[in-house]
């Protein structure tokens, strides 16, 4: 890993503290945030300053272990009912990305299988599986990147949604990982990445990460991506995703279902890039997948040098949407790609 | 027309000058903007002060009487290349909507028609034309609107796009006019406007003309248009466009062919709503029309607190996309709605 761009984590424990890249502040200015209390980070999480289905399970996982602290417990049960409060509060920093209950849940059983053992203990091996989980998601995004490169092409023009890059995981990145393989294997692949309204995450992570790796990179509008492939200017579409139901129904960031559904029209190949912890095989299907309402004024005002709406109407902001299964051709995991049947092949690729 | 907001004209000619509402300071703020001569009309259409297909063509047609002015002509073919010059600069200011080349060669004529006549009452006549432009605009969008009720039901939950209402026209609206009419015969219909990046005349124009008639209306960024379809929200599409070429193909705000592809994906009829001097028979199809591609800064910095994208990243920037006529329900002109096919029935209604 020569490159400098590597060495930023986007979460990280460090000190007794996890300290996160502020993302609300990029492209402007690269500013790290150190939080000392699982408060803090559920406040990172929920106001998107850390943000991504990976990270926010990482940094959750480390946030937990900051709720526990150091104090001492009466007993195990004590203890017991502390882990479980933490875990409620910081999962219900935002309901969609499954990651973040996925990670909480399995800092959490390391607790339940050490039971016997005295707290203080519990709490190391706790913090142990938080930072696994971190050291796993820099290895899952390399072995994405590697199995994807059979859907990559030389020259491919390839569009992406949002920011599934370094900044979405640890280092590198789930969609965007493939594209910094291919970019490695001096594929000569170029990008158009969407902005991403309301909260500008291509425009303003994507943008940012691609041209720190001086990856060939075209910034458009949202709008602009069905104009794009009817001029058959793409050649592939891939994203990253916050959670994927059995059958593999994928819910991703608002304007996902769209893409989805302009690539079918076009017949260009899209393919969901996502962790196996992405994954919730309780739910059978995306109509299951809670979707994350926002506040109006990030469509309103947030960004703006004034309100650009006009006043007092009404906003309807949800934070994602649900690519049916049908519509996507492959779900690229750190074991491989899955293809359709889902149902059948996301089961056997769990489970193996 | 009892309603207040309906004194409201886009484009008026007062006293020897042509005054417009100034589009790029709403909603905060409603301000004239008086224009003396034809360089102020150009510019004005050119930085969208004054925006939308028949209201640029109003604009033009006055712009071009300004820029005859008052002064003496050493004879007809003096006059003849002065008309010239102003309306290949005036043409120039925008190249998409063939409206604005519609209007000026309209009021061209009547200088031919009249080269027998002294050049101070061939002013007057053709003053007179462009007033009449500005009487048949409100006429138009008020004939669209009724032989489009048609294709409104009770209770309709119609999407649009762009601004495409009474600040794109006159006084009444293409797009809009048809919901304002659909009220007016209490339809009770709801509205979902697109914000329309980047330039965001769907946040800041359409919301702000419906909010005024009371109609019900909820913003969205535009890619939650394909969510929306999804879940049965959305039972019509009503745009308007800024030029139609021979076989219907239609060239209207970028983002119009995204919101096609998905009318059609979920069946949801889509209607283009415009008056027949935005078709343009000189082209067979769509490849033909010119797009507009603008400034990166709209994308990039324009309305924002600080620059939105990564520096110095590349942006793509077109104005407007081409819907292929075969995605279109149905055109709304003046005259009644033409349906396939569209070759045969566009030439039958535009010479009619």
């Amino acid at each position: 890993m020569k490159n400098i761009a590597m060495k930023l984590e986007t979460v990280k424990w460090d000190n007794g503290s996890v300290v996160i890249i502020d993302q609300t502040r990029l492209p402007g200015c690269l500013r790290f945030l150190r939080c000392r209390t699982a408060g803090q980070v559920r406040e990172a999480i929920r106001t998107l300053q850390v943000r991504g289905a990976p990270a926010i399970g990482a940094a959750a996982g480390l946030g937990l272990v900051l709720g526990i602290g150091r104090r001492e417990y009466r007993d195990f049960s004590a203890f017991e009912k502390k882990v479980d409060e933490i875990c409620a509060y910081l999962c219900s920093a935002r309901p969609t990305a499954v990651n973040l209950a996925w990670a909480l849940e399995r800092v959490r059983r390391v607790m339940t299988r050490n039971q016997a053992r005295p707290v203080g203990l519990i709490r190391k091996l706790m913090l142990a599986e938080a930072l696994e989980i971190i050291r796993e998601d820099k290895q899952n995004c390399r072995a994405m990147a590697g199995h994807a490169q059979a859907a990559v092409k030389k020259n491919a023009r390839i569009l992406t949604y949002c920011n599934a890059g370094m900044l979405a995981t640890i280092d590198y990145g789930t969609a965007l990982g493939v594209i910094y393989r291919a970019q490695e294997l001096k594929k000569n692949v170029t990008v158009y990445a969407c902005e991403t309204r309301p909260l500008l995450q291509g425009a303003r992570l994507t943008c940012w990460e691609l041209r720190r790796k001086r990856v060939n990179v075209t910034l458009i509008c949202d709008n602009m991506a069905g104009y794009l492939m009817q001029q058959k200017k793409i050649d592939l579409v891939i994203i990253g995703a916050d959670r994927i139901a059995a059958n593999g129904d994928t819910a991703n960031k608002i304007g996902s279902y769209t893409l989805a559904v302009l690539a079918r029209f076009h017949r260009i190949p899209l393919y969901v890039t996502a962790p196996r912890s992405t994954f919730d095989l309780r739910l059978k299907t995306g109509r299951q997948i809670p979707v994350e309402q926002r506040d109006a004024a990030e469509v309103r005002s947030l960004w703006f040098k004034r309100p650009m709406a006009a006043e007092g109407v009404k906003i309807y902001n949800p934070a994602f949407d649900i690519i049916p299964a049908g519509l996507i051709s492959g779900i690229v995991t750190e074991t491989g790609i899955i293809t359709p049947p889902y149902t059948k092949n996301i089961r056997s690729r769990m489970t193996a």
